[in-house]
């Protein structure tokens, strides 16, 4: 017992592995199809998520935007107004936090195609989706020690996002280095 | 061959799954101690990362508020000044991102502890860190199509930082429902 | 008729700073001396504000941070959960954002106090709040081209907030050079 | 004497607003139009600043959004690369910030226009930049107490870019309803 805590880093990030294999196994072909398809022909792209959920949906704007996209982060200081014939992707583990719910109503609202990645096939926010990743969680016992709160589900929303990033990739024809060549300045 | 795009990003989620369990197969318990070490016996902890090296890094500083330590993210509205005791964690895939150097090197001049999370271990920013924590990449031919640019290393620095997670949580004796308690408004 | 742009600066400028005398001769001295105290006994300071209102939210809680007070902005990756005790600072012009309101109604429901500053004494969120600082507006005819949308309003509150931070300066009897010393690292 | 404080709040509006008169009544006709000349004429406009003057630039950042033009803020999540034929407004008083002189040499670099608002006209910044809008400071007794650290600076910033708002509208035929049209969704 010489060194419990690294143990437990390990444990953990066993866990996560294994956890992220299961859930990720699930098929999402058909609605990942779809969603690329709506964010391919939307004039204009939209990412929404907060906390945690939020940043999972930045990495993935980020990469929209080096894919040539149009594409932005509601809440930030640049986001032009949605309209017709945008679309909009909004992540939120619960589903029922309110300005999700609010974002993907008035998106509806103006014509827009709204995409949910989330943890709960029967919220509030799904009801309102033109589509919806729906990601599994676990149950066993040792979930709250080695992926407290919404871990898992971050998680595998980063990875499967990843994935729908090489799908787009891919249907518009571009490589690592056309976006390299967008890569923001990082100072 | 009707869904050819559906497979892309099954193909991509499966090549991530791989490569991050084996990247995170490497043995860090050691440098992970001493980050926790850090961590937690810091006056105040800063976090920084610029793209999606800092989404990473949010994501970790995000649970460690909900530990209850106090942790501030570097360049966001409220971050106090960084002193002796207190302790950076940076997380930047080149280690050659000029103001994650900056960063590193201020801190260390006050006194203050440097743990990075890099790809790079003989990185400027390496250099001047007390703690790394080195990520491995890929290095095969799909990698560019599956998983551009950063793609490995941000997603195994989320996992890995999850890891840590769970290090503080157990080290610090705190359960789900402390975190959760500690959750902050999500409007 | 050379430079009719340059003219519109200008005239624009010179309006603004005449509203701003104008709207900031009202006499708030009242309602400044109460939220500074809640300020000053808060526990921890909260300030929340979405768009430009968030944006003189986010400069007034720069310096709260500055003057040695815990202060966190709902929203950034680093907020602690608001308790009893707290105080939680909201600018809307309207005071009808529903997140500004849903912020001030949990806040209210946890025993913290709430100090909004708004163009609307009769809002929802005036409503809900402890201590209102009402900002009127111009309505002349050449407002909307010199002071489009809530320009003036935005503008009063930052001039009016500085004046806030001079007086919880003097009433912790900090100094400058005491901010300068707690200014965060700028990379 | 009852209320001291509260003379305090007034003392630094009254000082703000008289300074902010003299301090505006210089005459920056001819660096604004060359700056609506940049920022009209250029493909994308990008937005920088750290701090509370990076809050300045995204108030301006926000209403070029609204007039229609294509505008970003360099380190927010959605940030295409700067190329030729784009202009870059870099605000800064101290001129001196490490990134914002990284950002002005990038943008030169790669040919695009660099317009800086500044307190320091002989800055680093300064100097690598096309267009140059200097805010003078005051240097009385008072100012520590009344207007601490860079206030008036950042005040002075936000009308004045207020008052480009202004001009740019016009320039571009543009209405308050018409911004009001693309206002971003705030929930």
């Amino acid at each position: 017992m010489t060194e419990p805590a690294s143990t437990t880093a390990r444990d953990s990030v066993s866990y996560l592995l294994r956890s992220l294999s299961k859930v990720l196994a699930e098929d999402h072909s058909r609605e990942i199809q779809k969603a690329v398809e709506c964010f391919t022909t939307a004039n204009k792209l939209f990412v929404y998520g907060v906390g945690r959920s939020g940043l999972a949906a930045r990495a993935f704007a980020m990469r929209m935007v080096q894919l040539g996209l149009e594409c932005y982060f509601i809440g930030e200081t640049i986001t032009p107004v949605v309209e017709e014939g945008d679309a909009v992707l909004i992540v939120s583990n619960t589903g029922s936090t309110m300005s999700a719910i609010q974002v993907a109503n008035i998106a509806r609202r103006v014509g827009a195609k709204v995409v949910t990645v989330t943890g709960h096939r029967t919220s509030k926010l799904s009801h309102a989706s033109n589509v919806v990743l729906c990601i599994s969680d676990n149950h066993d016992a040792m979930r709250p020690r080695l992926a407290p709160l919404g871990t898992l589900f971050e998680a595998a929303c980063t990875v499967l996002l990843d994935g729908v990033v090489a799908q787009v990739m891919e249907r518009l024809g571009q490589t690592e280095a056309d976006m390299r060549a967008r890569h923001a300045i990082m100072v």
